[in-house]
């Protein structure tokens, strides 16, 4: 077990190439959104169009392609039915799924095409977690898979009780990571991450961040820096100690800190990782 | 009578627990809005999201469900016709209702329900004031319930020309919290804090702050420390000394201060008093 | 003719009594926007917003309520056909109107309506002053009437030519106010303010703001200040002062100003000239 | 070959006559965005309206009006099948035409019309360039045309593979300015502009801002410096040093940049650099 340090992130912080152009900093595609949930997608896109990706998609729900429209104006929006979402998907350099999509029939599909049809980086995330319930051997050997559960999704998948886990998240997630082959980022006090070799603690972040979506937030992060070249381990591990340390910056003075101010703070974030001693 | 003195409200806020998740900081439940005042239910929600709660779920009319998504981003936003709405009532910690949402039948029986059917703090503001007008009786003996008028609301039910309560605002309040046992908030200079054993007054907040929707932010932080533990008396004490506050420090350098000014700056507000000495 | 100094705008901005509630500070009411024109409705309504009003009210074409509601927050919004509209100008402290309405009929019968039967200031702009072409008799011994037009609109409706009016800009504004009755606030480089009775030139601002939407948020200025208790004459003075003053301190470090940033900075100018020596 | 240094773009950023007024700073029309891309036509517009221009139009589809409507304040919008395009264009003093348009007929037809038909300074950018494929003789002698396309897009128009541009792209710039007579922007790491006289290489800017939306915001701020008066070899060289500066100035503390942001600095971009020494 270890600790995810300032200096480990400050080594991952992808360099960028000083004559380096939007398509080498990665495409990222997004699914996220229902007619319920529009916040999560947003906050999710922005937190990829904020970490230095180059391109970032959307692909959402049609009902609510004209309200994404309205919030976003770095990335691209589409409705998830249309033709090119084949060619997106090939073309991606990381996908994030789950955000506000609703557990339902519709995301399953889209998480299992995902997984059996892509192989760079994919982020599950909220709902793409919890309609695995059932369903975990389609993630077996995949580890191009990043999950992001906080303990109640993770309870609900993996069939233990939140007490259990919350006791043994160590052994818990290090099981599930070396049983399936993926990168776990289990998320809450002291998020983990693991992935089937090793085990790293968090130690950014506070409960001041305990808040509605805020974890749509780091799904677009880690699917930034997954599409900016980092492999899935390296893409948790920066992702949620920036994701982290944002939260720790803006509580230093503020009571409790909300997605957005994360958001609005992440360039000057890595840049303070980037830049440290 | 007491001064809400910054020590006390220094003492109420909620010392956020280290590994709390957002489940652990309130479930607040507002119903707001009406195809006339959006910005009311904009206010309101935002007014929670930015006060430390866990999950903020804004219930409104239908017609206006599309534009409350595009002004808001970390709050759930559902039609509140919607076959879920019980259960949200059942599961908050907290509700508020009556911002912008009209003085009109549906109000009342809105108000109605969530008094006859919910134990959890429940926070009656402008529209859901004004519609116990010969139905006050429906409030006797709830302890749960906080009342949020200004003078003129007051007026309207309590049938009491506004210049007797102007001149008598500490007997008034004191008399209807005692004969029926909520908390009452009466909103203006020196805004007063009753409930059946105990009255307070405010010092913080100045007429810079007498502006549209300055009412609505304050509903959403009382629902906020609500939801977050508070009882309906300490909550009330909070919120109406850190709106103020914010207005305060807001207003020093400015002529003049709006409802947004005073949402963006609740965090670093309640800091502030947290930390005081 | 005079400079307006900002001693003498010190002296007219209003003492907010200390325990003045909204109601104390004006209920505006703005008559802006139109399908094409949805900016300038939200800059001028934004404009008494900001600074200091304690109501205001946009009413605007009803195929553009929806784009306002998301626009704004603070302010009521209503479809300029809704029934409401005659108690509201009724009870309305000041009323401003023109900005993207067009030049047609209806600004026409809208402008007629309101002079014939208002007595509280009323701000003509933009439009409802183009429409006045050939019509200027009925502005004729209407001293609460303030009339907004830039050297072009000017030249429009007394059928002189913009560069006679440039010349002789002092001279033809004394003869219009006194002829009228009215206040003319002719916009421009050293906008002239004028009543019947006396003559004012401003020299705060620059070209730096020469750009869309900056005479709509002035606009909206002028309707706060009449609204707090301001006669016509003093209205124009603070505004056009307070309005050109945003302007310069945001120029000290911009190339240029826009409509957006005068907005931002109202509450901040506001102060700095109500505390000045 | 020359560097564009600070003093040159010094030398050029225009003298805002003292007392000039809105239509004194140009009227810049931009044909921007489509259905998929919204994001696209509000940064380009936007970056018109913070460089100083007096008065900027976008004409858009007429299915995204309503959307451009709630992202725009200052900018005026309509429907690009309106009548009144024709005496826009005609009134013009600058206009750019592709962000988001989309590579099809009509934007081919647009493009053909306005260089058929319009003799003040147009800037192609995206979609405005890719259609060009095949038909780059219509360009030939317009040396009101400015054409701003990344490696990528030059590639496809020119018929060159991008290996060999970039290995030679000052020659190829050169060339293709010269056989032309317009003036070319071949974006990427050190910018080149050239006209068919001369030769510059842009050294502001970097890889923190390679990401999507920037190449629209250069195209907006392209068209306001052309229609405040600068040539357009001049608005290019201003325009691309801006443009780059801004990206410098927010990336000393911060990893990346996105385009929203440098738009937000524009201003005091502008300013320091028309004050250094």
């Amino acid at each position: 077990m270890n600790q995810i340090t300032r200096k480990k992130v400050k080594s991952l912080i992808p360099i960028r190439k000083m004559d380096g152009h939007k398509g080498d900093f990665g495409k990222v595609l997004i699914f996220a959104g229902s007619k319920r949930y529009t916040g999560a997608a947003y906050l999710c896109t922005q937190g990829a169009v904020k970490s230095g990706s180059g391109l970032v998609t959307l692909a959402t729900d049609k009902e609510i392609v004209d309200i994404m429209q309205i919030k976003l104006n770095e990335a691209m929006i589409l409705d998830n039915d249309s033709n090119e979402i084949k060619s997106l998907i090939e073309e991606a350099d990381s996908i994030a799924i789950g955000p506000g999509m609703g557990n339902n029939q519709d995301t399953f599909k889209a998480v299992s095409y995902l997984i059996g049809n892509s192989s760079c980086p994919i982020i599950l995330d909220a709902d793409a977690v919890t309609v695995l319930e059932g369903n975990l051997d389609i993630l077996k050997g995949k580890t191009n898979i990043i999950l992001t559960p906080h303990v109640g999704e993770f309870s609900k998948i993996i069939k233990v009780s939140q007490e259990i886990i919350i006791k043994n998240k160590i052994e818990i997630a290090r099981k599930f990571a070396e049983e399936f082959g993926v990168t776990l980022i289990l998320k809450g006090y002291n998020t983990v991450v693991a992935d089937k070799e090793s085990l790293y603690i968090n130690t950014t972040g506070s409960s001041k961040m305990a808040s509605g979506g805020m974890g749509d937030v780091l799904t677009g992060i880690i699917a930034s820096f997954a599409g900016q070249g980092l492999s899935p381990l390296e893409a948790s591990l920066t992702s949620v100690y920036i994701h982290g340390y944002a939260g720790d910056i803006l509580g230093e003075d503020s009571y409790n800190v909300i997605a957005t101010e994360v958001l609005e703070n992440l360039g000057k974030t890595i840049d303070r990782v980037y830049k440290s001693e």
